[in-house]
């Protein structure tokens, strides 16, 4: 396959990223809304923990453990602004 | 739906999101190297830019331009250190 090819596979694979991370925004809204009604926190760091098991476990390479940190850092930084009030 | 159900799904969309990066890493190290067969340079801005202009019109929302950009802007970090020689 030449760059081309793997380029229009990237573009491919990024719309379905960018899919399933709305996805993911539109149940953490979701989220949001279900803790103001408790008053519960926004930050539980508990379950940021086992998020970030759980995708280390899911990770088949070659992408690094660290490399997926990386990663679903900046998307749960995204998605704790996105539970808090505008 | 009860927070514990949202989890599920969100549980059940990072595995998918995973099995994404991981075929978005593939592929950017098969491009990585093809381009070293070529001596061709691994930051190439103009493409850069037409990923995220990608991305942009692929977002339904909720998430904003903004925030999907932060988010991509991580996921282009790491796909470009991927692509350097170990």
């Amino acid at each position: 396959m030449e760059i081309a090819d793997w380029r229009k596979k990237i573009d491919s694979l990024d719309e379905q990223i960018v899919r399933l991370l709305s996805e993911r925004a539109t149940a953490a809204v979701a989220i949001g809304e279900i803790k103001r009604g408790k008053s519960a926190p926004i930050y539980e760091p508990d379950r940021e923990r086992m998020v970030y098991e759980h995708v280390r476990v899911s990770n088949p390479g070659p992408l690094t453990t660290a490399q997926v940190q990386d990663i679903y850092e900046r998307i749960m930084d995204v998605m704790r602004a996105l539970q808090r009030p505008q």
